[in-house]
């Protein structure tokens, strides 16, 4: 009998679209062919950054709904999450259509924590067709939590660089369907190692991920050998060398299987240091060459675990530490 | 056949627990004697208002767990949103319980959010017992959203006082029990009718909880007499009129049964215009006085709809109107 913290799905739900939306600086970085659409100015036609992640957001929602061959009104809920205040990017995209809305909060984590919502409702019965959304931008990110964009302020070495990039899968009922499917889900517990560095998100997540990964390994009976890909999102060069060490001293193997979307999203060249972070970072990868690998049968089998810090400027401001959380789905191609 | 928004339970929930923390100008309001603890003074012992509001979150979900009978490893899944930026008095008393966590976001509305989505998770069998915390505090609210405290600004007639207040609520499945369960609900739509007053969160509120109370009333086949009361929060005195004034026109009838908490919560002697606001208006009514009534059977049923305003201070700032959202859980003694 599995622990109550994962969900194993007898009646896997599946994804039937996704879409995903990046920014300049990722279109020039590792999957910038893979993305759906990119654009070359993070403006998008807005006045505005955080009109433009809206926008962004909007869009993602609109094809992803197209992707699926459905319409607005054959979607039963849309959850939304993001990095602003009062995550207004998701809610003022939600106005735009005539779909219940249920808005989640869970820092980079949002992605994972609303597909596992997301199947558990489509699981359980209570909704047929759901679309989650999420994303983030650099700009109305790093003016919002750091410095104005104006300052040019110097970066740390142990520093993430906001994902500009916004993504939304459409999930449904995959009785009697093949495709890609979330056949488990662990929803993480808030974990908080007492690091109070904010230029080390990384640091402060990476513990959150480990007791994650191991109550969902243990949960599901399941090695790392097991999955063709381990992916986690975004922990960054220095969070993901601590979760490999956190492991291996718990007798867990991270191996070649194993990879970070905040790591693996920008090229060397493109000076971004610890790599990149935010709700959009593996939101977009996901959602574009990791769902088209799993389509086509590449992968069989991929380990999805996003991670979020969630503190506030407030918070570090009063000197509280960061408390990190991780949600994991399995996604099966079945 | 109800429509996808609605969704009745046939495995209705149960509460089996609840728990009340509110403020000291709460205490002197008019339901003072019902809220389960009190105080004496907002700081709670605390040196910020934050942390005054994170710890009376912790108290209001570690003595609901108490209430119910259970203890922390009872719970499978902890529900927590709040009105500070990245809901971090939720997430920050997240990590005192060993326990999953979903955070959301839903404003003002968070609290009948989490019933009903608690209600789907366990009536859909993912989840066994889930515990669904909110709140708010008038002085960290106060300065993050309107203007610092010391300043003394002058309130618009208009103005709504946020409420200093938490509750956290426990549902388990109830098969085979009696108490007070929760029958249906409805998710909300994001609705903006173009109100741009930050000072009037009330007439941005009442369209969505009118489009909400139309489909939910129409999904379950019930008008208002079907009711021993309809509770709203937080529409306060001029939003409770518009909605009435909009029901009206549509041929639905708001009598006697209708109270909103955002009127109801403080004195006319309080000063407090419209009435009150906030995550912990509503909510803290919600788990005392109307759970005790729907327990000792004084009511059977009652519609609880609970309105957000989904905007933040940037938004405002960019010349953004108020998009407002209604969720609604209809409890009964059955």
């Amino acid at each position: 009998m599995p622990d109550k913290q994962t969900v194993i799905f007898k009646n896997a739900p599946i994804i039937v679209g996704t879409f995903t939306v990046a920014g300049p600086k990722e279109k020039k970085g590792v999957f910038g062919d893979y993305f759906h659409l990119t654009l070359d100015n993070d403006l998008f036609g807005e006045k505005t950054f955080e009109k433009a992640e809206c926008k962004m957001m909007e869009t993602a929602i609109a094809r992803a709904i197209e992707d699926a061959g459905k319409k607005d009104g054959d979607i039963d809920l849309l959850l939304g999450g993001d990095l602003l205040n009062q995550t207004v990017s998701s809610s003022f995209s939600a106005r735009k259509f005539v779909i219940p809305y249920v808005g989640v909060y869970g820092a980079c984590s949002t992605m994972a924590e609303e597909l596992a919502l997301a199947a558990c409702l489509i699981s359980g019965g209570s909704h047929k067709t759901i679309a989650c959304a999420t994303g983030s931008h650099f700009s109305s990110a790093e003016r919002q939590y750091r410095f104005p964009l104006e300052l040019g302020n110097q970066r740390p070495p142990t520093s993430q660089w906001t994902t500009t990039g916004t993504a939304c899968a459409i999930l449904e009922d995959g009785t009697n369907k093949k495709g890609v499917k979330i056949t488990s889900a662990t929803f993480g517990k808030v974990v908080d190692f007492g690091v109070i560095d904010v230029n080390n998100m990384g640091a402060a997540m990476a513990p959150a991920a480990f007791d994650s990964l191991k109550a969902h390994l243990a949960n599901t009976h399941t090695s790392p050998d097991d999955y063709d890909l381990i992916l986690t999102g975004d922990l960054g060069k220095m969070g993901q060398e601590i979760l490999i060490d956190l492991c291996e001293r718990d007798g867990i193997k991270l191996h070649k299987n194993y990879c970070d979307c905040g790591q693996m999203l920008f090229t060397n060249k493109q000076n971004t240091f610890m790599g990149a972070s935010g709700c959009g970072c593996s939101a977009i990868i996901l959602n574009s060459i990791i769902y088209d690998r799993l389509k086509s049968g590449k992968y069989k089998k991929v380990l999805y675990m996003a991670t979020g810090a969630l503190l506030s400027l407030v918070t570090s401001q009063q000197g509280e530490s960061i408390p990190g959380i991780a949600h994991i789905v399995c996604l099966e191609n079945c």
